[in-house]
């Protein structure tokens, strides 16, 4: 079958799968857990193969520690299929509902979004997440994983789509895609997939971006900041920059900007340094913070870098409006963290910093599905539409308005032998899904 | 000034226009209503000029009608900026409120999604109720009205910038654009706005969408159809198909195709063919239907086709399912509705038609905001993600994630020496706009 085939059928199956109820869909999760758990060996040993081929291609440590899918991962992944069932439906809430008139009810009620394409790195555990997340928001998926994973996916995936399968959910909801020329097909089929999700590098994100006409979900950058207010406690705001920094360096939400209030930087830089020092950072700053510690000279080009390394840049700023203005113009929407004692200025720096997430004396490594409460997430966005930040299941649904009439006609309304009312009814949609 | 330099001076003015409170922005809607209503004579005698110059030029009546800006007009125009005042603020509302931890409080929160760029038909009424609804959703806007309204687009919003400016609104939130080429340039800014709503013909939307990055919100076609169901009343079936065609044909809600069950066709072709017979209604049937009525032939063109027009298609289709699927092939996601005395049937329509606006014995001629009580709409949406139907204030807004913490760190929950408690806690976020 060719993508277009392929898109096609998942499309039809998702219309099905919109209509499945709470009931059937945790059934098919729990037939997942029973599925993969009965074929753990078959799993371990594909995973054992992917594993060897990958070490034999010398490929990096931290993605061979990705790519690595043993009984403890296993185990997470069938604790995290049961977090999902206990989970509410995100579809079929009634968002608002509205008597228009006598017997003319409308109700606005969430559904899922349709067919979604995810694009995933190498991690076999992401492939279970993401399928099920998909599964039980109703949606159909498309998923294409890493390559090291080949042989992984391909059990998972085949695995997954037969316990949904045989427990009732519509058959082709779920497909695999293997090659990377499967990808620039999927990129052209906006006729049948309504949402494209890719991870992975801010090339690769940026290449989905600006190849296809599906809405794409997403960040390419993850340029954080953290401001340190001149009312900041000093050794709050140390310990909250290492953690943005230095917690765990590789990820989207670790700061790589630090700006500094003139008006502390006197107290702060030293002792900062003395803490970056110990974890062997590289910094670079501003000719002010260079008046205070001893850095490399940052450049233009370090406001705009995301080193998702040992590397910070650091800016001295005379006021917190000029902090505000940095991150609006360098960074990336993201996460950025305000450090100070003052509600005022924690209120206009939440107010006007344009990002995603944003933050008071905390750090920017907060910003994350798992640690916000929503279960697993399917992606971070930095777009301003739809979904933003951490895009777990209810990132994975819209809705539909629905209107229950006894023969209401509009000419009785633009005659005026009948007015609308407009009364808030705050009722459940009567009919469920059917 | 170009176009590049006017989107960045509009996105800086939103940039500050989302911390403006409501008392603000209610301030300026007064302020704008006051002004237009000083300001009367002037906007009148623009709009003289525009009328005369497009009779001159023979525009079409329909259009004409549409362009004529007179007294009654001004006035419901301030009646809307009257109820606009009165409707709550759609920023600043606090969607989900989590501790994750003692001290460590999580708030989704409202706000605007930035720059809209909006480009409307020539009719004056709606640049003043586009503009307001972006300033009391905190949004800047580019606005490019019709060239025929030019004068009276000038005039007016001239008054709305002077009205907001003098009431403290941020300068250059809004702009207008003149000319067609200015809409090319308008295109390229993905940089500096954020969402772009064309209203317009099918093939301008369309040009639209397949010529920017920047997400558009919008429709191209308004293929609705009428399914009457084999547990249909007759009668009201032929009053809500005649309703969800005739009552105005040239719009987007309006009927393009009726479906018909065939175990109701021979009573209800019939009772329909006189109504439509009666309103000079021109109709294309599948061959089933000209079985039971004396209509043109039907081709495959038919179904696709948004005649907007006294021409309408039919076919009698042999179930439930099969209608649906029709609507799903041919639908362009906008308004369809089911007529039938059966509730599963009801629901089994209502679930599984993949459209913005589903309804049930009623016609398709109330997906609109006004009659849905949302106050004016920005325009209808057939996409899948952020707004669907008829949007309004709430779809000019996203969400962003304000953390408050004191001090916490994401290196002690790895440690697990501090672990997460993720209660929900029903609290509005604390700080306000600053």
């Amino acid at each position: 079958m060719n993508i277009t085939e392929t898109c096609k059928r998942v499309k039809s199956a998702s219309l099905r799968l919109a209509a499945a109820d709470s009931e059937l869909k945790n059934k098919a999760l729990l037939n997942i857990a029973k599925v993969l758990s009965e074929n753990k060996d078959k799993i371990l040993k594909a995973n054992q193969e992917d594993v060897e081929r990958s070490k034999s291609e010398n490929i990096p440590a931290p993605l061979l520690k990705r790519l690595r899918f043993d009984e403890a991962k296993l185990n997470e992944v069938l604790d995290g299929i049961h977090s999902l069932v206990r989970l509410d439906d995100p579809v079929g809430k009634t968002l608002l509902s509205t008597e228009l008139d006598d017997g003319l009810e409308l109700y606005k009620v969430t559904c899922p979004i349709g067919v979604t394409g995810i694009i995933f790195e190498s991690r076999p555990d992401a492939l279970v997440q993401i399928s099920t997340l998909c599964l039980k928001s109703g949606n159909g998926v498309l998923l294409k994983g890493g390559s090291e994973a080949k042989l992984t996916n391909r059990v998972l995936a085949d695995l997954i789509i037969s316990a949904t399968e045989s427990a009732g959910i519509p058959e082709g909801w779920c497909s695999l895609l293997e090659t990377r020329s499967d990808i620039n097909e999927l990129l052209k089929q906006d006729k049948y997939v309504d949402l494209l999700i890719p991870r992975g590098s801010n090339e690769f994100v940026r290449y989905i971006m600006n190849n296809t006409n599906i809405p794409v979900m997403g960040h390419a950058d993850g340029i954080c900041h953290c401001y340190i207010d001149s009312e900041a406690d000093p050794d709050m705001a140390v310990r909250i920059a290492i953690d943005s920094k230095t917690q765990y360096v590789a990820v989207c939400n670790a700061m790589e900007t630090l700006l500094v209030h003139r008006d502390i930087a006197g107290v702060f830089l030293p002792e900062f340094k003395k803490a970056a020092d110990e974890r062997n950072l590289e910094l670079f700053g501003c000719s002010q913070t260079i008046s205070y510690i001893d850095v490399s000279p940052a450049s233009e080009d370090d406001w705009k870098t995301e080193y998702l390394d040992y590397k910070l840049s650091i800016k001295v700023v005379n006021s917190l409006d000029e902090a505000i203005d940095h991150i609006n113009r360098y960074g990336s929407g993201h996460t950025d963290s305000i450090v100070t004692a003052n509600s005022e200025h924690a209120a206009h720096f939440m107010s006007l910093v344009d990002s995603g997430n944003v933050f008071w004396n905390c750090s920017t490594r907060f910003s994350d599905g798992f640690r916000y409460g929503f279960g697993a997430e399917v992606g971070i966005s930095t777009g301003k539409l739809h979904a933003r930040g951490p895009v777990g299941l209810d990132g994975l649904v819209i809705y539909k308005y629905m209107l229950i009439g006894n023969g209401h006609i509009v000419a009785d309304y633009a005659s005026k032998s009948r007015n609308f009312k407009h009364n808030k009814m705050n009722k459940d949609f009567p009919l469920g899904l059917k």
